[in-house]
C-alpha cells in the first residue's frame, strides 16, 4: 500500500513525522538503525528479551512531552509507566529502572523535584526501583525544560514471549479500556482557545498489574501491545503486516469517552490514531475472552475493557475497520504527525 | 571542606555546572534525586548490580556532546563506550545496549547514519549488542542536532563488586593511560583561534578488554572508576570521601602527552580535572602492581599505564597531590564548569 507524499517533504532530513511512531518512524528504523545494528526492523523494537538462566526484558524510551505537566500526569509518570508498560507487553514484571536526564539550563529545582517525585511514585506503582541515573545540562535554547530517557529491566514471567508472530485466525482482540484520552489531554493544553466542556485527564497508568492478573490466572495472550504513538490503528496495521493475517476491527465496539469523541469531532482527529499511555490491545482464544474481560474490568484502569475484533484469514496483511452499516475502511500505520511531542 | 560560592549563583535553578559531574551534580543528586528515589546519594550512581541467580550490572548515560563529531570519535562512540565502561568499572562484561534518540528536526539522515555506524562499531568492540531503541523528534531550536541516551546491561564477572568501600591503606593507585585528551580534543574544536600544533585525538575507547584481561589473570582491583567529567582529581576526591581514607597522588607520575600539557598551559586548564573517556583509576595490592601494569601496557589504550599514588591512613577523607619539590595541594571535586557538553 502506498501513500501520497506531501509535496515538499524533505528527502534527506528528519522531520517531526519521524517521531510520530507511524510510517516515517518505521522507515527510519528500516533504513538507518536496523542496517547499522545488523537487526531486522522487527527486532529493533522498544523492548527485547535476553539472558540464559533467567529471562530478562529490556526496554527504553525517550520522553520529550510538551508541556511537562498535563491533567493526569507529567513527564515523570509518563517515563516510568511508558518504560514499564513496554516490559509488561512482553510478559515481564518491571524490576529496575535507569533514568537519564537532559536538563535545560534555567529549569527550576522545584520542577525537577516534582517530576522526580512523580517518577518515583509511578515506578513504585509498577513495582520497579530506580537504581541508576545520569544528568546532563544543555544551555538555554538547546532544550525545552527537560527531556527524560528511561530504560527498564524486568523478569519474564510467561511460558512464551507474546508476539504478533503467534497470532492465529480465530483469536479475538480485546482493548483494555477507552482510547485517546492521553492525546486529547495534551491537545487541550496546546490550544487554549478550544473550550472543552470537561477536563480530560490522560489515561497514563501502569499496565503490569492488569497483565499480572491475567498471567496469574493462566490467561496468556498470544500478543499484547500498548497503543501509544500512532494509536490503536497503527498497532492493528503493524500486527497485520507482521503476522500476514487480517485484523478485523468492529469500530463501534471501541470504547471512547463522550468528551473524547466530541473533542475529536471538533479537532478533526480520528480517535483510532490517537495516542494512549495506559491502554493495550491483546489477542486471546475465544473461550478465554469472558474471563479476560472480567479480570481486566476489576481494575479502575480496565473497567471499560472490551472485545473489539478478531484475527482473520481474510485480508492477509491488512487491518480493516467495519462500521455499523457494513462499510469498511483500511487502517494503515499513522502517516505524518497528528500531535507532535505527545510523549 | 567548603568553597566560596560564586557571587550571583542562582539558588533555585539548574546551571551548566550541574551537568559538570562535580560538586554541583553531587548536590543535585543529594538534594533532589536521592530523596525522591529513597536512595543514599552514593547508591544512585551511573551503574548498579541486580539479580539473584546471575548478577547483572545496569548503567545509563545521556550524551549531549557538542560538536557531534570530534577527532577520535563522535557521540555514537561516546555513548557505546561510556555506557559499557560504566559496566566494566563494576566488573561486568557488557552484553546488551538500549539506545534512545532525541533528534532535532532537520538533522540529516547522513549524520544519523554515520553516528549509528560508529555506535554499532563501538558496541561491537565492547562485545555488546544493541537490542532496543526509541526515537523522538523535537522541533528546530529545541535541541542541538541530536542527543543520545544509552542504557547498558552486563554480566558481573568478579568475585566481589569493586567499590571505594573496599579501599584499604597501602593499596596502590594505577591510571590506565595518559589523561585529558578527550577534553582537549573538544576544546580545540570549540575555539578555532587556538592554533594547536598537533591535532589531539580523544582517548575515547572501550575499557572492558583491559578489565577482562585483569580478571582473567586474577588481578581484582578493590575499586575502579573511569575518569570522565571532573577528571582524575574528582575521582580521587570521591574515593577519599566515600572511604574516609587519604588518597595520595604523585602528580609528576601522572602520564600526560606533551601537546595536552601545552594546551593546558595555554588555556589555563588543570589536567587533573580534564575529562577522559577511556581512562580509569584502579586500586590494587602492592604485590600485584607490576603484573597489572604489564598487562595493561599490552593494550594500545593502556600502553602509558602508570602507578600514580597510594591509599593512606594520613589525611582521612582527603585527596592530596604531591609535587616533585615536596609541596602539596588538596584535590576537591570539580567546582563549577571547565568545558560544558564534553560528553
Amino acid at each position: 500500500m502506498t501513500s501520497c507524499p506531501l509535496p515538499f517533504e524533505p528527502k534527506d532530513t528528519v522531520t517531526m513525522a519521524h517521531g510520530a511512531g507511524g510510517r516515517h518512524t518505521f522507515r527510519l528504523i528500516q533504513n538507518i538503525f536496523a542496517p547499522a545494528f545488523h537487526l531486522s526492523s522487527s527486532q529493533l523494537s522498544d523492548s527485547a528479551i535476553v539472558g540464559d538462566e533467567e529471562k530478562w526484558a529490556i526496554s527504553t524510551d525517550a520522553h520529550v512531552v510538551s508541556p511537562l505537566f498535563f491533567p493526569g500526569g507529567d513527564i515523570g509518570t509518563l517515563a516510568a509507566n511508558g518504560t514499564c508498560n513496554d516490559l509488561a507487553m512482553v510478559g515481564a514484571e518491571p524490576k529496575w529502572l535507569a533514568v537519564s536526564w537532559i536538563l535545560e539550563e534555567g529549569i527550576t529545582f522545584d520542577t525537577l523535584n516534582r517530576i522526580s517525585q512523580s517518577l518515583a511514585a509511578a515506578a513504585a506503582q509498577n513495582g520497579a526501583t530506580i537504581i541508576a541515573g545520569d544528568t546532563k545540562v544543555v544551555p538555554k535554547g538547546k532544550g525545552d525544560g527537560l527531556y527524560l530517557s528511561s530504560a527498564g529491566f524486568g523478569l519474564h514471567r510467561m511460558p512464551f514471549i507474546p508476539s504478533p508472530s503467534r497470532l492465529k485466525p480465530g483469536l479475538e482482540l480485546i482493548i483494555s479500556g477507552d482510547i485517546g484520552r492521553h492525546a486529547i489531554a495534551i491537545a487541550s493544553l496546546r490550544d487554549n482557545s478550544i473550550g472543552f466542556s470537561a477536563e480530560i485527564a490522560s489515561d497514563c497508568c501502569p499496565l503490569w498489574p492488569l497483565v499480572a492478573a491475567l498471567l496469574n490466572n493462566s490467561l496468556y495472550p498470544a500478543a499484547m501491545r500498548d497503543c501509544t504513538r500512532g494509536g490503536l490503528a497503527t498497532v492493528l496495521a503493524e500486527w497485520a503486516e507482521e503476522s500476514n493475517l487480517g485484523m478485523e476491527l468492529e469500530e463501534e465496539a471501541v470504547p471512547l469517552l463522550e468528551p473524547v469523541r466530541a473533542a475529536c469531532d471538533l479537532l478533526g482527529f480520528d480517535p483510532l490514531y490517537l495516542a494512549c499511555e495506559g491502554r493495550f490491545l491483546l489477542a486471546i482464544e475465544k473461550e478465554k475472552v469472558e474471563d479476560t474481560l472480567n479480570l481486566l474490568r476489576q481494575f479502575p484502569d480496565g473497567k471499560m475493557a472490551a472485545r473489539i475484533g478478531r484475527v482473520t484469514n481474510a485480508n492477509p496483511g491488512r487491518a480493516v475497520a467495519r462500521q455499523p452499516y457494513g462499510t469498511e475502511r483500511i487502517l494503515d500505520r499513522l502517516s505524518g504527525e497528528i500531535l507532535p511531542r505527545i510523549c
